[in-house]
């Protein structure tokens, strides 16, 4: 791998998580920060410049500069979701592999359509959905697969909140009805249902119920809510996500012998290394003073931070495409896993709290 | 305090969590075992023997022995929940203060039958929810309601989870309909209900709705369920209560500030130091790859168990009011909020989870 050319990615845009996967890109070995493309060239050269761009880096005015740069390999798109439809079908029209960011669609017909583009092309799509590449994440999977530690799944519960300024809830394009138009469940609540999709194998709910009291802005746009999620085999997962509230990330996830806990599932709290804990079989002792045995607790280290991880995984599909491999379609298949049950979420609230039945 | 005569519990009922309580009158400075009863008197015998109770206490082969015996001060009953309206009721009539195990009666029409023989015979209340006497509670309280690190409430939950063998779920008192007919959620939820009242300042919800897919046995006894509360404020709580999943008793509280997580919040992990971390102002370092600052840890110790705390401050209050001081209402009115939730909740179950609106 490390004697391949790494992959070369445009950046299509300047949003501020760019910057991240920028320094994300440059971190991983077999990835290259080769161009980047913003509606305002000047803003193009500074991010360039602040994000330390090679000096051969290519800066364009334009989005359609990087996809027509034919030494592009791969796109990042961190653009606003409602633009995701334009720019990510023309980027696989033009053979740009695509990392995009979540939420990957305004709604599940639309990410089909960016699916169609990108199969027809042969390129390969994955959701910047960076918590997924920790090691840590591989770790909780092995508790939560062991039939010993953790049995069956029965429940979860997962959050994501963190509490933005007044002045970001009046500007932000997350809270843009034209822009970002899913809000708090777009960006906060699309890890939460990844959380609950991820300790489940991936198999969608029957039924989704989003709870009462939503927080809705004046445009109307989701600023906190949460849901239920309900399994044919009874298990259930709650969900809460929020602009309003202060920081948090949790995953609670409890089988019939073990529970998972996790703090900072999204974001750990530190960058190198990782904490989760877990119980298995625990009990009481005889007068049901104390714990036998307590939860345990773990640390996962990591040399490169998630989000290079990620990088450096999408990066390798790739070069096996160049190689004559198909596109992986594990990423495209979660991605679209989650936007079904955010489109449930959506249309429970907008039916005054139905149930919404999953077809699929 | 020292210098008073402790005050003198007879044991009504040998059930197992009597074990753990007549060890923690033992542990309460202010406290002595005085009698047991059973309708078996070989029970009560040999139950004496084997919880240390002093020589010369009193061993009875019936419950009125205990509310007959002129000595006996207060009593614990630990009696299934559909008992507890007969013998609470007639220990108040006898003049006998009552520490109640929870759930504290069937529906909180009758739990108001018992409140009414108390008040009319000056007698204490209390019920056996231990984990409200530990000092880590009041200091997460110090916490919750610090209005620079912790803000206003915007939503919790909470977990009493625990997987009971397949004996257990068919002979168990806490799954027969004609004695513990609210099974999990009388049991397991009656914590988690707490904790959501207690972190809101015991401000019922307006609205209770139970969630979907509750696990019911064949008599129709809750084996786990979960519900969501509603404040007019836009506050938010969920709970999930089960007999099925493994052993779980967490707080997830989330302010506008600060965030409180504690696990083993029902029974510490150890006898003499409990956790909980807080999370205060947290938010991301410049390119959000980590919390800034992250959660704190906190280990509160302490000397006394929190069971025998709780019957240290129940005997401090029979001791006050033998010296003239009213009872202590806050007691029973933390109880009665607790059971009109449990009533919601199964009212909800029982019409298709529709929301119902609580009245006081």
């Amino acid at each position: 791998m490390s004697s391949e050319t790494p992959i070369r990615f445009g950046v299509v845009g300047c949003a501020d998580i760019a910057r991240k996967v920028s320094r994300a890109i440059t971190l991983a070995p077999n990835a290259t920060l080769h161009a980047v493309g913003s509606r305002s060239i000047d803003k193009a050269t500074a991010f360039a410049k602040a994000n330390n761009f090679p000096p051969n880096a290519k800066i364009y005015g334009s989005y359609d500069a990087v996809l027509d740069d034919p030494d592009v390999d791969a796109v990042y798109v961190p653009l606003p979701t409602s633009l995701h439809i334009k720019w990510a079908v023309l980027a696989a029209q033009k053979k740009k592999h695509i990392l995009l960011e979540k939420p990957v669609a305004l709604n599940v017909a639309e990410f089909d359509k960016i699916t169609e583009a990108c199969e027809s092309n042969g390129v390969q799509i994955m959701d910047g959905t960076m918590w997924m590449h920790h090691p840590r994440t591989a770790k909780m999977s092995e508790f939560l697969s062991d039939a010993n530690r953790f049995g069956q799944l029965r429940t979860i519960h997962t959050v994501f909140t963190l509490a933005f300024d007044p002045e970001f809830l009046k500007k932000d394009i997350r809270v843009k009805p034209d822009l970002d138009a899913h809000g708090a469940l777009g960006d906060a609540g699309w890890y939460c249902i990844r959380a609950i999709l991820w300790a489940n194998n991936y198999e969608l709910p029957k039924t989704v119920v989003a709870l009462r009291g939503p927080v809705l802005n004046e445009a109307g746009v989701i600023l906190s809510c949460g849901a239920s999620l309900h399994w044919e085999d009874g298990k259930v997962a709650t969900f809460h996500c929020s602009f309003l509230s202060s920081l948090t990330m949790d995953i609670t996830a409890i089988g019939t012998k073990g529970t998972l806990h996790v703090d900072g599932f999204v974001i750990p709290h530190q960058e190198k290394e990782a904490a989760f804990s877990a119980a298995s079989e625990s009990w009481f002792d005889e007068l049901a003073i104390s714990w036998v045995p307590p939860p345990s607790h773990h640390i996962v280290t990591t040399d490169l931070p998630q989000e290079a991880l990620m990088v450096r995984e999408f990066s390798r599909l790739v070069g096996a495409i160049k190689n004559g491999a198909k596109p992986e379609k594990k990423w495209p298949t979660l991605s679209r896993k989650t936007q079904i049950v955010i489109d449930a979420v959506k249309a429970s609230i907008a039916k005054g709290f139905e149930a919404i039945d999953i077809a699929y």
